[in-house]
């Protein structure tokens, strides 16, 4: 596979961790491990292990082509692997290859090998990710820019706090994988999970079934790969897939909020963030495309169904589905490679990424001090009231909009206007019923209104980068975790 | 790669027409194409059209993992591609390689070929299996089963009724796919849609755009692959994609129904059903697992949550969307192969099917003749009433299961005695409000009840394979369906 | 049901067409049509027919959660309602009371009378949506803006070729709408889609079956109802159900792609496009939101996945499955209720869509030209050769970024320079192997390419809108669709 | 809203806990905390906060179908709600209410409450179903059935080992849903995540901003919720909704695995489960569907395609996205429903299912012995080699399917054909390439083979009841966990 219509992930180490060479490397190790963890045990001779175990070594001695037609007929790639691997052993290991297990126990332990191995780099990935965004977080703890709310300029927020959630939410996806990476277990259960026939090879005497060896097979098995051992075999408890489903389909998507902020950012009208390596065009030399976060955000668009296909398969019947289990393999590898490239494209994305203070200190005046008019409502209405102070500002948001002045000077004229308004009012009151009573004006707002009136006060009042609240706090702490 | 964890089209149609040399092909032809048609309406010398086609002849003297490899610098593979192209075309061929196109009209343009490349095959696949079904339904035309809702039996039904309903959903499949497949466009918009290019290209005079030539590009390009040309260029219009989906997706639920219905009826415990070659167990030699229905099944549970990614990509911003149209690619590729080799396996299933009618005649008397209690119901209703006939049918029904009878049998005694006790009752009524006048029992109802207590009528009454309805009608009129 | 959570459909037509009482009626009209039919056929007493009519009229009058609670029994509604239906009616219509049927019957027809309900004030939706963008179009046929591709400016277009393409959509969604609208078909088969029961009751002689009347059955059902006749029962061949799915669902994603278009086009910093009627914000006196595209955008976002679990009910085992079938009620209606919503939020944002074309027009200039480099590119490399055509191009869009001027003035500057050096370079050519003989100047060319140097030309052939290729001719195209 | 189509979950407590009343509830107690936090800290009078909590206790003095209607201009429920509740508080606490809040702080943190106030009976039922299913695994230790693999009989298993597994997974599904309702947090973060307006309000001074209270708020508007505090706001940070998709789409699948068996084990044929109350069917009185297993199917159905629309709304952009947050609402009220319907259903299946034993008892002979199979190849493999034995047990199973016979009887036959035949064969052994040197016969196999033809033993070896591995210790361990 060239990995042709697959930039996301071509060339990343989730592809090589996932290729179909690797997943023939990982049920073959599974095979070799189970025969190990079998003379560990007893239940077969060290030479028939070493022997498997040789025989097993390099996975471009089988023909996976020839494998792969062959899994048609039983449904699955281990029946005709094992009869290749079988005859690659010396006479004496054959009988011992594949003994006692069920083609499940080895493609899930080999789904799981494939898993660890994937996401081993993954997480060196989100956690390069992280750094990068603790060092951008850091860098702009102060950088102030247009918060956007359904897509418009809300209130004014700081890139530190932007990156800081980015980075917040890697954190979650690397805890999830992280978690799920330290539980994925072997899995051995022979035919229909009673591991039955470990015990009738287990019998000492010929013919006469025992359970010697069986009780720490499993353990042995699973210290052999290094992965975990399970309480119960799980043919049909398909707990560990579901969590890799949900923790993968979360990375992805974790990665992909960024990604869509990098995009918007980005656009020829906005142009606050530029990936460090836009990819060109070849008919328009002038374009740098966001390709890190494009290819980002397509992952975090498929990964969803993907783990939607694989929550599907845990109601799965009998002792091994006609169905639930196949549809697994392929979105399991999917999501691995989904997740992995989309990882690999975020420390590129993270790294590299170019961030334009002066372009955002620009939009921060796009509506000419609008951004901030929630603060003044915050100001005002102690002042005058609720109704008064909205009629107010949405008279001074009208006026700013329509005469393309600043918010500063249009409030300035209308204060002094309605200050002057206010003292004739102030002695005989006819309040309209909606600011009744306790919006009255008292002495010490007009004071303090006619306060406001001051140009400089004004214009302060009015500065989006005087009005982050707590972004630098919030941006300190959310660094703090590790 | 070798399709190791995908026994459900390793070696299929689909797989090859799907394959990464087979895309790689699909680029190639459509940039051959594309100088064609610019030659045909003169934008292109027809030299450079005849040599960019014989350098595009054969994707194997191209480097697919190189460009797979470079298509991440941009995010999609033409640019790399064209690159190639360029340098494998001798030089005054060289400015006519993608002169005036965008990636997108090359990239979607091949997916519409490796489409229909792939639904060729899948509507052949199609054609055998209904016609395979065809047969087995007017064979089976009456050979009864029980009919099964919520897992138990119902009342019987003919098997020649279930597997003209198969086919019927084939067809459905077969008419969806075959209309989306007789409306494959090619895409051409350039850049962004406008076809801009091709007419920056096209003036007569150097320097000087004008129209020539552009009117009849797009269906000369669509001439050139034997494929439709669109309305609008459909960049961002994708209704072809999310009409493959649907199409695509239907057909894997369709062939899924008969497939969860071949597993169903293939259980150990029913057996009514076997497949032609059932895949086997290397630890179990008795076992004949509906492989077949396993693979197909597998298909249908995967396919809806691909075809949702596509459809989701419907809501693609702008003229070129960063991330939906990245997102499509693998999905759709998946989706084709997911259909076609489910039709693949399809026709195996359908052609191999070995059907027992015997077991299926066996299973109707499970109940004790239970299966046939609605029939009875009408039976009764009209002469004792509702309430009555219920209340004597839920008795039959309990002493059938509890004393190990046949219905017949005990309808017989309770019926005597029932008679005996309405014959008393004929005089002084007094019935239950539930059961007031219009249920009355008239003395033609009596009679009509002494009639039935005869044991041939009861017997000949609660012969399941006498109580399938319009069954054979239904089938007959199914199969008229061409 | 407040709808409190549901801004996308509450106080829609398809909110009233699918709530609980609009069900509940729905089910009433089937079962009192399906005594009607069977009247009409001899099966029932006409006075029957109109008591059962009568009866079902008015859904109010019967205890919907007494039977929602009931329903839990045997896990659908029918049951329960068909009791209190036999107990509303008069003594001797009871009998007559769903006589044959199967609670699927009712129900499925219900879900297609409660689907033709929906979609008939859907499809106007999006005739008056198709209506509203056709005259945006029109209006806007010659209003360049900047295409965009991958969030960054690539060539002009228009916004009358926007608009064309988003009715394109929606036209494509109305004819897979209408199609499935007039194919909706009414479900009768019985308990397990044989009509077995029907000819039990058809028979003329009390307790000898028949086929009496059963042949004429279904199509006067549907005629009843003014649904259509299907070929087969379809309690387990759910064509119409998933083809339900896989038109709404393209028709929340084609509403969607205007959606994400008109939200992305009404950001601060673009504000090409307003809502006629922006939502607002109580703490914010100056935002306008896109909330309709917001709304439709959430509900593209939700029906690809509705879509999948109706598509993955496909695969329903027996004559009728265990979960499949009753997965699928809550989906479909959340699908009609989606579509509805959108198409009617469609209609606002389209009427009431405002167009800045001066916005469009200066942001055209945002790149100084350089959104016409792809018509440089063709201009240039005929006289320059490609290689030479690209350095060039590349250099000039370099320098028109870096230095804040215009691409006309930059060029200008080049082509001097690059004249002369040409001139010298005439003679005594040594290419670098890349630029090799063919791209050799000629005089013709040099002469052309002085002629460029002229700032009335280069301007000319950098104006934004005087590169609009055919989205003119392609905008008339696709208005007479109809 | 009555339920009619939701028989999964009308009527229990998840749907009282997410109804509409509920929600609105949610909303008035998120707002009455809010303005009791900000008294806490010192942002409000006491008096206000008793004053808008007394307004806010009881949402059944809303107009919850008006705030519906209102919701659709802004685009959410909260705009209107506020100015209800403005409304309804005296004139000095109006100005307290929602003051410094967004949308979504409140909207957010009602959707939290009421996850939690789902999550607490779900967890619940969860522990219930789990007795249930540890007293059903516990008292059916040793009752053998027939492990089944793609449908067919493979080898024995206990059922106490399936019901140990079923409830492993309900284990699973409550260790998962507990982490998540532990995590709940508040949402609070102002207009755009910065808290910026607590702090314009917060200053002590008119006009002049400052932190006060803001540090402690969000604490006490956690504790006033007895929710989590979050580390940031999480407008656009959404692990709390992905985490409660995944948690809730692995409940309902993990109870789905139970009801699929369930449904699967009661079918008419098998018949060696049936539910407590098996769901009746009007015209079919012998009726008694798994109608507990069969809804609780249709939520594990469902539930994966609504979390992946949850998944996919961690794609967030900006402070607060144009549809992703939107798409959220219902999905998540759905999931919430699904998995507490699933889990009362569970408790009920649980709680009432009877197992048969005898019936199991008589399906292990269904295959005449072939069920072991697996064991006579661990038997007969080391005595014979592998091929040999293979040959051998594959005429075996012929002979034992065609002839109708017990496999013992078959192979005591064979045995005693086969030994006769060795002996010959020892001494000039000329052995098939595949079956070479190791695989000789030695003279204590020889014997071990005799012994083995005696018919108690070979009854022995071939007894089901005998071949459970360790079935008995596994579901010893897997009661241990709690």
């Amino acid at each position: 596979m060239s990995g042709l219509f697959s930039p996301g992930w071509a060339g990343s180490a989730a592809e090589e961790a996932t290729g179909d060479l690797a997943f023939l490397q990982a049920l073959l190790d599974a095979e070799a491990a189970l025969t190990r963890a079998q003379a560990a045990v007893g239940l077969a001779p060290s030479e028939a292990a070493a022997a498997v175990t040789r025989a097993a070594a390099d996975a471009t001695r089988f023909d996976a082509r020839g494998i792969a037609l062959r899994a048609r007929e039983g449904g699955n790639p281990v029946i005709p692997l094992v009869a290749d691997l079988t005859a690659a052993v010396p006479a004496d290991a054959a009988p011992y290859v594949h003994r006692g297990a069920t083609s499940q126990d080895v493609l899930d332990t080999a789904l799981m090998l494939v898993a660890a191995r994937t996401l081993d780099p993954l997480l060196t990935d989100l956690s390069r990710t992280e750094r990068a965004l603790a060092r951008l977080a850091s860098r702009h703890r102060d950088t102030v820019l247009p918060g956007r709310t359904l897509t418009q300029h809300a209130v004014p927020t700081t890139f530190g706090l932007k990156a800081a959630g980015w980075r917040s939410l890697v954190l979650d996806a690397r805890d999830r994988v992280a978690g799920v990476r330290a539980a994925l277990p072997v899995q051995l259960g022979g035919a229909a999970g009673t591991l039955a026939a470990f015990q009738a090879y287990g019998s000492g005497e010929p013919g006469v079934p025992g359970e010697r060896g069986v009780p720490g097979l499993v353990a042995a098995f699973a210290r052999e790969l290094a992965l975990v051992e399970p309480l119960l075999p799980w043919h049909t408890l398909r707990t560990p897939v579901a969590d890799l489903a949900a923790a993968l389909a979360f990375t992805a998507g974790a990665l992909g909020k960024a990604a869509v902020d990098v995009a918007t950012l980005s656009r020829t009208e906005i142009g606050e963030l530029s990936e460090g390596s836009g990819g060109g065009s070849s008919a328009m030399p002038h374009k740098a495309n966001p390709v890190r976060a494009t290819l980002i955000t397509a992952a975090a668009r498929r990964a969803p169904a993907l783990a939607a296909t694989l929550l599907g398969s845990l109601a799965a019947e009998d002792e091994r589905p006609a169905g639930a289990w196949h549809a697994e393999w392929e979105p399991l590898r999917d999501l691995l490679r989904l997740a992995g490239g989309a990882a690999r494209d975020a420390v590129e994305m993270a790294e590299g990424l170019r961030v334009h203070p002066d372009v955002m200190r620009e939009h921060l005046d796009l509506t000419g001090g609008l951004i901030v008019s929630e603060r003044l409502v915050a100001v005002f209405t102690p002042l005058l009231g609720r109704a008064r102070a909205k009629r107010l500002l949405g008279e001074a948001a009208r006026r700013t909009r329509v005469e393309g002045r600043t918010l500063a000077e249009v409030l300035g004229e209308i204060l002094a206007d309605f200050g002057e308004s206010l003292s004739e009012e102030a002695a005989p009151r006819e309040a309209a019923p909606e600011e009744a009573a306790p919006e009255g004006v008292d002495l010490a707002a007009l004071a303090a209104l006619a306060a406001l009136c001051d140009p400089i006060r004004l214009s302060d009042l009015t500065d989006p980068t005087r009005y982050t609240g707590s972004a630098g706090t919030l941006t300190d702490r959310a660094l703090e975790r590790r």
